[in-house]
């Protein structure tokens, strides 16, 4: 008789934006598989649990993932209990659909847990809705982050051009390599543009600019998770938190 | 003095999917704003508040937005805590901003809590990741809802058929037109797509086929709050959820 794998979105950092369901799993959890970014003070709701950090990071050593599916059905084997809890939401560039797989495969029974995705969290930082009746009906979730077989940039650089608003996950380093997309696709220069590092967390921040100054924008910032949201959405947002530290004025830019 | 207003995101409808943020708000509220598809059980856990259904649903009588705006502002006036309440995430389709203006307009102070946004409710529901390492690095969240000054299908119906996967929102009654605008866009009429009816809800349950049969799918389905899950990502669901009644065959649409 096997356990049970719960896919658990952890939210955008915030420990009191986990949802009600996470927070019950979480206490009753024999043992969590958590990511690298998770907050202290949400593990610590894992009273119960053992603890395994399995995280992955960005430009850093990371757990493989066909070791992190072999572990989440190991401990399915042994536990009754299991919660894989992910950043965010698990179903947005987690890598959901490869555990979910491994787990069906061992016929263990596997459920999902949504959470409060990160880019919705920024939107709440920066107080700009991500649509807007009047200025926006489409918001594109894209990362730049490369996978093996997906080497263009066509398929995000496509959908963050085409919506309305875009907001892209993993791309503060890719900060000119987006800018450049876009820009190369008809996205105007002097298109408002904010990263929003930390969002949800005490020491958030925001700043703003236009889609030319995406790389200066990223430059300044810190090292916390960013997103960098585009597009007039986010006009009052840009100019609320517009960087000081620019070299090229506004204007200059379109 | 003013009290301050919280626009909270009620999540996609299981009153277990509300943040632990939301929760401590709604018991501490002296008064809650409320759609009206809010569930029973998340609006009880608002004990000591006077309840409001101020409720827009698509296609029916709705209260009118500048009446809700002003009602927050005077709410705030008399009240300490003022929870606008609203499905999902706050800032997704939600018309959060005219809401926020109304209240900085007036000096109300006002705050965000962002919420679990349908989209992942029905993705979580179907098992299928919105997007996947090998196949989707973008998701369009995008309604074909209509709103003065935005007539023309192409800014939604572009970033749908830009992005990797589409999530529709409030398409169901659109469907046919939902179908049309994409196919017309290039998107392959044997494109996966699934239809995931009051996803997290207990009576939740998912339509399955291709996108020619998307107008199908939509007169299939019940009553509750329906969304459009369209792309590679949801080949495995549409096959699982494969609505039986289709009189296509799949291989016909193509």
């Amino acid at each position: 008789m096997s356990g049970r794998v719960y896919l658990v979105g952890a939210g955008p950092g915030a420990a009191d934006l986990l949802t009600l369901r996470a927070a019950r799993l979480l206490a009753a959890a024999d043992i969590v598989l958590h990511d690298a970014l998770v907050d202290p003070e949400t593990l610590a709701m894992a009273a119960g649990a053992r603890l395994l950090n399995v995280g992955k990071r960005a430009h850093r050593p990371s757990t493989d993932q066909s070791f992190i599916n072999r572990l989440l059905v190991r401990s399915a084997q042994r536990h009754k209990i299991v919660v894989r809890l992910k950043g965010g939401d698990p179903m947005l560039f987690g890598r959901a659909q490869e555990e979910i797989e491994a787990c069906r495969a061992a016929n263990v029974p596997v459920e999902i847990v949504p959470g409060v995705s990160a880019g919705f969290a920024a939107a709440a930082e920066i107080m700009a809705s991500l649509t807007h009746r009047k200025v926006a009906r489409s918001v594109a979730f894209v990362t730049p982050a490369v996978a093996k077989g997906l080497d263009s940039d066509d398929t995000w650089a496509n959908a963050a051009a085409a919506a309305d608003s875009a907001v892209v996950y993993m791309g503060k380093r890719e900060a000119a390599r987006v800018r450049d997309a876009l820009i190369a696709r008809g996205v105007s220069p002097s298109c408002p543009a904010v990263l929003v590092e930390s969002a949800s967390l005490g020491n958030g921040r925001a700043l703003g600019g236009v889609l030319a100054e995406l790389d200066q924008l990223a430059d300044a910032a810190g090292d916390g998770p960013a997103l960098l949201l585009i597009g007039d959405a986010f006009a009052r947002a840009a100019a609320d938190h517009r960087l000081n530290a620019l070299t090229a004025p506004q204007a200059a830019a379109s």
